[in-house]
C-alpha cells in the first residue's frame, strides 16, 4: 500500500508494523519536521538534510544511520556533469530519502526491490545497500561520457581545433568536481563495513556491498587516470598551439621575403632606365644604333642575375 | 552579570561560583599575566597567546585547555582572505578568549549561547565547541567567495583579458594561505575527540563537534580543488596568452604582405615608364602615334599580370 | 585426460576426484550459469565474471577465491599495450578460467604445469601462483617495448622530429593505462599472504608468491618511472621546438634585413640617376664632357658608401 | 668555573661533580678523541661528528644521546640561507657541543641558561632543549627574510623586471635547502618524546618540548607553502615574460606596416611622375597649357586616394 | 688461505670449518649450480642471482638470507651514473658474493675486513653489513658527481648556453634511475632490523646498520631534491629560451625597421627628382635660373622633414 500523506504513513506504520519507505523532494522545514518527529532523527542530521550541499558520508545516530551520496549524470549536449545530492534516514523499521535534484535512481531501486521480496526482508539496511549500488551503477555513464569526451579531444588536439583549449580545461573541471563527489565514499563504505560484526549484517549484504566498494574503487582509478590525461592534454595544447602558428608565421615571413626579393629583381632593370634617363650631352650609348635593345638586354640580364644570385641564397 | 575589571570578574566568580568568560582584545602583557595568575594558565600557552601567529592547534595542560583558531574573512572588494587568530583558554569554571583581529564571531557566540542555557549548563567545553562551530561555519562565506572569483576568472580567461595572469596568481596565493589555516583543524578536532571518553563529553556535545568536523572536511576538500583549478587556470592562461597574440602578430604579418604586395604591384608600371623615360635616339616606340597609349597599357597589363599571380600564390 | 563439454567434465570429477580445470574464453550467460552451478560461484563474482571491464582484484567467497588479473601485451607496430582480462576462480578441486582477449598465458601455464606433477599435486592453488606468476612474466616485454620508445623519443626529440609530440602523449597514455592495470597488484597479493596461516599454504608456494610480488614491484617503480620521464620529454618537447622554430624564424628574418638592405642599397644609384634625369635648363653638369662618368662615378660611390655603413651596423 | 684545557675540565668535573659543558669548534681528530675517551661516546657517532655533512637526527647509545641539528643563518646581502651543523652529544654529567659553522646561538643559549639555575638543575637534557629550542627560534627570522624576498618578487614579477627569473630560481634552491634542513626535525622530536616516560623526563621540559615541536611544524608549513608560491611564480614568470615581449614585437611590427605603407603612399605619385617623364612625341597631357599643375594634382590625389584606402584598411 | 677452484674450497670448508667467502663475477649457470648444491641456496634466489636485473631487496631463506644491491658510480666523462648490480648469500658459515658489473667494492670490503680480525669473528654477517656499508658509502662520489653538474647546469643556464636543455634532461633521467637504485633500500634495512632480536645480531653491528640507514636517507634526501631542482631548471630553461630568442627576434625586427625607415627617408628626394624629370612643356621651375640648386634644396629638405618625423616617432 502507498498511502499519500505523511500522517496516513505513520498511522499505517503504528498499525500494521513492517517498514516504512517515504521519499521526499526537495522538503520544506515543516515537512523534514514531521518525519523527524515520527522517526526520531538527530536534530544535526535533519539541518544538514534540509540544507544540501553535503559531500558523501555516513553518520551513526542512536537510532538511525544518516547517509548522503552524491549521484551523478552525464549531460551530453554540454559535456558536463550534473551532481544530485541524496540524503537517506534509515532505522529499523523505516527509511527516508531525500532527494535534492531529479534523478531517476530512487524509483528504480524502488521498482527493483518490490520485485525481489527476499531482498526487501532484509529491511532498511537492504535498501540503503541497493541505492549505493544504483548510485554507483550509475557512475558507469558518466565515467563513460566523459571517457568519450577525452577521446574526441585527443583527435582534436592533433588535428588543430584551437578551441580544444577551452574544452579541456572544462572537462578537467568537471573531472575535478567528479573527483570530489566520489573520494570520500571508500571511506563511507568502510564505515559501513565496520558496522557488519556488530549489527549482524547478513552475509550476502556484506559481499553485495564489498562488489559496489569494488566498483567504486574502479570508478576513481579511472577518473584519476582522466586528470592525468587532461593535464597532459593542456600540457601538449600549450606546445601544439605554439607549434602551428609558429608554422603559420613562418609561411607568412616566407611570403614577405620573397615578395622582398621580386620587389628587389623589379629594381635592378629599373635603375638601368633610370641611368639611360639622364640628360647629359655626352652619353655615347644614348646615340648608338642598338642603344635601345643594348639597354633592354642589359634590364634582362641585371634581372636575371639577381634573381640567379638570389635563388641561391634562398632567398626566393 | 557582566563586571567591567578583571579583578572584578574575579572577585564574583570566587564569591558566586559558576562559569567565567573573559574576552581579551590585543591583551597587554599585564593583563594576560592578571589572568594567566588568577586561573592557573601555562606558562608557554600564555606566550603563545600574547605572540600572536600561531597555526591552528590544540595543547592540554594539567588544569586547562589551549586552543587556537584562525578566523578567516573575505574582503571582497580587494579579493583576498583576511586572517584572524582566536586563542581559546578553557578550564573547569572559566573560558578566556583573545582576540587578535577585529573579528565579529565571539560577540555571536556569546549571544546565541546567552540565549540558549540549556547548551551553557555544558560549561566551558560548550563554548568552545560553539566557537570551532562559528569559526567554522564563517569559512563557508570565505568559500563561496574564493569560488565567485574563480568563476569570474574562468569568463575572464576565455575573454581575453590579460589582466587575469595577476588575479590568478594573487587568488592562488590566498588559497595557499588558507590551506595553512585550515589543514591542521582535522588534527586538532581529532585530539579532541580523544579525550570525549576519559573527560565523559556530553554526547550531543560529541555529535555538534563531528558535524563541525565534517564540515571542515567539506571546506578543505573544496579549497583543494580551488588550489587544482587555479593551476589549471595558469597553464591555461600561459596558452591561451601565447595564442592571441601569435594571432595578432599574424594578422600584423598579413597586413605587412598585403602592403608589400601592393608595392610590388605598383612598381612594374612605373618600370615601365622608367624605358620609355630613356633618352636613347633610336627608340622606335618613342615615335609611333599610338606609342603612349601603347605605353599605358603594357604598364596597365604588367600591373594586373603581377595582381593575378600575386593573387594565385595567395600574398593578396 | 581432456573432456570436451562442460557436462563431461563435471561427470568425470565426480566420478574420478581429482581436480578440474576449466578454461572459457568469453563465456556465454549459458556456459558460465552451467560452471557457477556446478562449482556453487558465487552470484556476484559471477556477474563480474561476465561483464568484464575488472580491475585487478580477488575476493574469497565460502568455497571459493575469484582472481582477475589483467595480463598485458606489447604491439610492436602500434606502439601500443594491449590489456587482457583474466579471470580465475579456485575452489578445493577446480579452477575455472576466463579469457577476455586472446593471451597465449593461460595455454603456457597448463603447458608447463602438466610437465611437472610436483607442483601440480598443490592443487588449484598451485595454478593460480602459476597464472599470477606468467602475467606478471608477460609484463617484462611490455616494460621492455615501452623502455625501448622512450629512447627512441629521446633521440627523436633531440633531432629535431616535429611527430615527437604526439608520440610522447601517446605513449604517456598507454604508461597511464599500464599503471591503472598494474597498482592493484600489491593489495591483491597482500591479500593471499594474508591467508597463508589459515590455509596452511605451502612454503614453497608461498616463496614463489613472494617471488612473484618482487617482480611486480619492479615492474611499478620502472613504469613511474617512465611516467616521470615522459612527462620531462613533454616540457622538453615543448622547449626545443619553441627553441628550433624561433631559430627558423630568426633566419627568415635574417634574409628579410639583407633583403631589404640589398635593396636598400640599390635605392642610392638609382636617385642619382633620377637626378641627372631632371629636365633643369640650368644643369652645368649635364654639359661637362665627364658629366656622365662622373653619374656612374657618384652611383657606385654612394652605393659602396651605404654598403659600409650598412655593414658596420651589422645589417648584412 | 670556566677551566681553560680539556684536561682541567676532565679533573674538575671528577674532582667536583656536577655537570661539564664543553663546546668545540671546528674539533681536530685529536681533540675530539681526548674528549671521546673521557666521556665513552661512541666511536660511529664521533665519526659522524668530525667529518660533519650530516642531517638532523638523534641517536641513542648507551650512555650517550647523539643530537645533529642543522641552524641556519639568513643573508640579507646576498638574499641566500646559510646552514651551519650543531652536534650535540649528551650524558648523565655532561654535554659536548660542536659547531662546524659561525653561529652565535650556542653561546646566547649558554648565558640565558646560566641566568636561570633553576632549569640548570634538570642537567643535560635542559641543555639538549634548550638548545633545540634557540635553532629554532633561529629559523624565523630565516622565514621572514624568506618571506620578504618572495613580497619583492612578486613586485618584481609584475614591474616586468626580467632579472627576476633567476631571483626566483635561487630563492626556490634556497627554500629546497631549508625544507631538507627542518624535514627531518619532527622526527627527532618525536624520538626524545618516546624517550619521555622511560627516562622521567620533567613535565616542563616535556611541554617545553612540545611548544618547540609546534614552531616547527609552523616553520614547515610555511616553507612548504613557499615552495607552491615560488612554483606559481615560475611558471607565471613564463607567461608574463613571453607576454611582454610580444606586446614589444607588435609594437614594432605595427612600426614596420605603417613605414612600408607611407613608402607605397610615396610611390603611387613618384609613378605619376615617371609615365610623364616618358619621351613620346605624342603625349598630348605634355603640351596642355595647365599639364603640369594636373600632374601634380594627379600625384596629390593618387596618395590621397591610397592614404584613404589604407586608413580604411587599418594599415596606418 | 685463498683456495683457487669451487671444489677446492668447498673442501676446504667441509675439512677446517670457518667461513667460507665465495666471490663471482656473472658465473655461468654450472657454476652457480655448483654453489647452490653446496650451500643449500634456494631455487629462486639462485634464478633472480644468474638473470640480473633485479632492485634492492633483501629475502630470507631457511638457511640463507639473499640481498641484492645495486652500487652506482659516477663518470666524469659522459656525465652519467653505471650502475652495477651486486647479489650476497649469507649463511651460517658462508657468504657468497656475485657482481653483475666491474666494482671496486667487493674487492676493498675483502682487504678491509682481512685487516680487521676482530669484525670477521662477526661472520658472515658482519661481512654482509660491511658490503652494505661499502656500497652505500660509494654513493657519496655519485651524489658530488651529480651535484657538481647541477651547479654546473645553474651557471650554464643563465650564460644562455642552449645546449643546457638536453643536459638538463640527461642528468633529469640519471637522477630518476639513481632514485629507483636508492629508494628500496631503506626497505631492506628495516628489514634486516627487524631480524636483529631473533638472531641475536651484536649491537655494534646493530649500530653501525644503522649508520649506514642514516647516510641511506641523506642520500634519498640530497636526491630527491636534485630532482626538484632539475624540475626547476627545466621549466626555466623554457622561459629563458623564449626570452633570449625573442630579445634576438626584437633586435632583427628594430633593424628591419631602421632599413625600410632609411629607404623610406630616400625615396623623398627621390620623388622630387621624379617630378623634375617630367617633360611637360609648361614647367616654369626648369627655366628658372636657380631651378637646380632649388630642386637639390628641396631634396635635402624633404630628406630631412622625414628624418625628423621618423626620428619623433621612433621609427629610427
Amino acid at each position: 500500500a502507498t498511502p499519500h500523506s505523511l500522517e496516513q504513513t505513520f498511522e499505517t506504520l503504528a498499525k500494521h508494523g513492517g517498514m516504512a519507505w517515504i521519499g521526499l523532494y526537495r522538503p520544506t522545514q515543516e515537512e523534514m519536521a514531521a518525519v523527524a518527529k515520527e522517526f526520531g532523527l538527530h536534530r544535526l542530521a535533519v539541518e544538514d538534510a534540509v540544507s544540501a550541499h553535503q559531500r558523501p558520508k555516513i553518520e551513526r545516530y542512536d537510532s538511525s544511520l544518516f547517509t548522503v551520496l552524491r549521484p551523478a549524470r552525464y549531460l551530453d549536449d554540454t559535456e558536463s556533469v550534473e551532481f544530485g545530492e541524496l540524503h537517506i534516514f534509515t532505522g529499523s523499521n523505516f527509511v527516508v530519502t531525500i532527494r535534492h535534484a531529479e534523478t531517476g535512481g530512487v524509483a528504480r531501486v524502488r521498482h527493483r526491490l518490490e520485485a525481489r521480496p527476499d531482498l526487501l526482508c532484509h529491511g532498511p539496511e537492504a535498501v540503503l545497500y541497493a541505492l549505493l549500488d544504483q548510485v554507483v551503477d550509475d557512475y558507469a555513464p558518466v565515467v563513460a561520457g566523459l571517457e568519450n569526451d577525452i577521446d574526441e579531444i585527443e583527435d582534436q588536439l592533433f588535428s588543430g581545433d584551437s578551441a580544444v583549449s577551452r574544452r579541456i580545461y572544462e572537462l578537467a573541471r568537471e573531472v575535478i568536481q567528479f573527483q570530489r563527489a566520489i573520494q570520500p565514499l571508500p571511506d563511507v563504505m568502510s564505515l559501513l563495513e565496520k558496522g557488519f560484526e556488530k549489527y549482524g549484517v547478513d552475509i550476502e549484504l556484506q559481499r553485495s556491498l564489498r562488489d559496489v566498494e569494488d566498483h567504486v574503487q574502479r570508478v576513481i582509478s579511472r577518473v584519476n587516470s582522466f586528470r592525468d590525461l587532461l593535464q597532459n592534454a593542456l600540457t601538449l595544447d600549450g606546445t601544439l598551439t605554439a607549434n602551428r602558428q609558429n608554422e603559420a608565421s613562418a609561411a607568412q615571413n616566407e611570403q614577405v621575403k620573397k615578395i622582398s626579393s621580386w620587389a628587389a629583381i623589379l629594381f635592378a632593370p629599373s635603375f638601368v632606365a633610370g641611368i639611360y634617363g639622364m640628360n647629359f650631352d655626352n652619353m655615347p650609348e644614348l646615340h648608338w644604333d642598338f642603344g635601345y635593345p643594348m639597354a633592354i638586354g642589359l634590364m634582362v640580364g641585371a634581372a636575371l642575375l639577381m634573381y640567379l644570385i638570389f635563388k641561391r641564397k634562398g632567398w626566393l
